[in-house]
């Protein structure tokens, strides 16, 4: 197995201002395709650190990848770092400079040939030139996202693969670029699948699956918990393609088996996907009444293309008043039960159905802190109400956390429910 | 000034599985405390890895911050690693034991002595005695989190501190215990602070304060650009308090001074706050009018605890049907003009006072994408309306990216706006 080495550089990271999560994307994609990353390391912008670490990882890695300090800002200084590693001389690529023009010019911008910078050991250039920078012999990868090309180059023997670090450029870059280029020796085919579920603690998955995330077991397990859903990533290697989705189809069917309709979709399917769909499937419309949730609901939805097909309204109702003249909701029932019980969550979603002529409304009211709560309705308490082809049900629910958390989880909780009901719809 | 390096452990974090939260936190708190943070690195859970990072840091840092390791299972082999890089026997301590025991029956369980675990040069232990070992002579933090206490011990003549990976235990370890500990011998005051700008590209912010962010200098600057924002970021070091503040206030003047209204606020104030802010101060009413912005605006208010007081009403329109019937919108407007237009947003900003009878309305329309564009409307192409004290407006905007980016950047512009019209109001 080739072992890696990744470094991210710039000191956001090291004072802490910024988390990386370039590092954290690349080593699981080069860890589904049967690298074994060993090292993540962060420095900061003097090209020293990164020397330092450049020459060392090139001693105990046969890849290194590095992101960030190719920009055109005085921090930037990958390149001084390179060229001091390899000992290779830094040479202008016109073509690459080209497209640094063709970039900032795209942006309506002028380059400004006054902005010069110096690097170590060449004349001042300007920040599109010192861009279009490379050691000579280098493989250039292009930049459809921006104006940084990367590139790699070899330090002794290992291969440094040299990428900017603003996340979108790093991605599309690695995923166009870097990963078929790496690919193109390996003899290996590795397959990566994720079956998503809600509503299931991580610990129960864990405690419910642990016989498929026995070590060395092919495809190897790993549990993901993210936002309240927890995936269940599948890692398979074998000779072909073929055998690989035959592998992941087995155990796929036995995660289905022992968590039944808790498994709302695979890969990078989300929640509000998986009821998008089924919006389709059932040709159902759908309206949403939100309070505590504040528009999360109506917003996780519309993160869908093409929802717009299937989603009528959403209706924030904050305020008692707007729960009452725009939804409907009867002021005794408000004042009897309180604007977070279950009759009130009913009556909302029963409303933003006869507003909107929808099939099925989704409804949220609850108490999401920091302050409000009693010791009947702590903070957290969240009704959640269903309305579907004109029978409406509620659901209360009690969240922790902070009220950024319980919102996130009123939301994709309501959405949920909403899942499960048109699933049993005939 | 003390070097430091920090090193957290874990397959999850080679693997990409999870982003590693830990060293961001406590590089940005030693940091702020005076610390020269050189390097963050991630190794796996081979405790040779680990020693070998141990031994090299102890090289170049004087101060090592561990977290991960310490923990019951298998896979945490901090100790060993320690044991190994400094030559320290393992000492079982019987107050931790205690502590251990105590933990473990707080939650219903009972120790199991079954579950031995073998530690090198040392004979089988029990979970429970695993966590109660540390090499002769550490200093132990307590954990009022967790089972697992913290502790720190000299490897050559760097302090290395080793705390569990647990966030919230490894969080209130620090505060409570390493960090008083390592303070007891500093001298000197740091402070951190932020101005927050939106509307201005991080490149012109680079551009307008090259002079504040040149190197030596003392606060020294730093940009964040996040979400469409831009943070400048003041250090200051001084002997004591009043001097840091000193130093901050005259920073913070010229950077006012040079971007006026487009600071929005300071330190961890996001665009809703500061929306939510001027509200309060001009006792003014707000309701908002959503299509393609799908409620997020409508969320990004309502993170705000208190917003309810000022926040009457959302409603998301997807439907041309239901911007014409909720929010009387005229159909032969979005017959003329279309549904994604200045004319129509300003129809739904009017509609949602109307409605609601606040003062402020706020509305969103336009093309998120990836489809539906056209030559004249290319998606990202999004129009704002405002409707305040009666007096209603709009801005035709252009963004660029995915459909979440679009979504994200229209939202927040059009909380700016609307902030900027209340800066505006008598």
């Amino acid at each position: 197995m080739t072992h890696v080495t990744i470094i991210s550089t710039g000191e956001e990271l090291v004072t802490g201002r910024a988390v990386d999560t370039n590092a954290s994307f690349l080593a699981s994609r080069l860890t589904a395709h049967g690298y074994e990353v060993r090292r993540l390391t962060c420095v900061g912008d003097d090209p020293e650190s990164l020397e330092r670490e450049l020459v060392r990882s090139a001693d105990d890695s046969e890849l290194i990848v590095v992101t960030g300090g190719l920009g055109p800002t005085a921090d930037d200084r990958t390149r001084v770092a390179i060229a001091r590693a390899t000992g290779a001389e830094l040479v202008l690529d016109e073509d690459s400079l080209e497209h640094v023009r063709r970039v900032i010019e795209s942006y309506g911008h002028k380059i400004t040939e006054s902005h010069a910078r110096r690097f170590d050991g060449l004349t001042a250039l300007s920040k599109a030139e010192g861009q279009a920078l490379f050691p000579a012999g280098a493989e250039i990868y292009p930049n459809h996202c921006g104006t940084a090309r990367g590139f790699a180059c070899l330090i002794g023997k290992a291969k440094a693969v040299m990428m900017p670090g603003v996340p979108n450029e790093m991605i599309s870059m690695f995923n166009d670029s870097v990963l078929p280029s790496l690919l193109k020796d390996s003899t290996e085919t590795i397959l990566v699948r994720r079956a998503n579920l809600f509503g299931v603690p991580e610990s129960q998955v864990d405690d419910r699956i642990e016989d498929l995330m026995a070590n060395g077991r092919n495809p190897s397990v790993g549990l993901k918990a993210e936002g309240g859903a927890v995936g269940i990533c599948l890692y398979a290697r074998a000779s072909d393609m073929e055998e690989a989705e035959r592998l992941i189809a087995e155990d796929l069917r036995v995660i289905r088996d022992r968590f039944g309709d808790d498994v709302f979709g695979y890969d990078d399917t989300t929640l509000a996907a998986a009821v998008s769909g089924l919006l389709e499937q059932h040709g159902v419309r759908v309206a949403i009444a939100e309070s505590c949730t504040g528009g999360l609901i109506g917003s996780m939805l519309t993160e869908v293309p093409g929802i717009s097909r299937f989603f009528l309204l959403d209706v924030v109702a904050y305020s008692n008043e707007a729960k009452i003249r725009e939804l409907r909701v009867p002021a005794e029932e408000i004042e009897s039960f309180g604007a977070a019980s279950p009759q009130v969550a009913e009556s909302m979603a029963r409303g933003v159905c006869e507003m909107s002529g929808a099939e099925l409304g989704i409804s949220a009211t609850g108490i999401a802190g920091p302050n409000g709560g009693t010791p009947e309705k702590p903070v957290g308490m969240v009704c959640v109400g269903l309305s579907l082809d004109g029978r409406t049900t509620s659901h209360v629910l009690q969240f922790r956390g902070d009220r950024q958390r319980i919102r996130d989880r009123a939301a994709k909780s309501a959405l949920n429910l909403a899942r499960l009901a048109l699933l049993k719809r005939s």
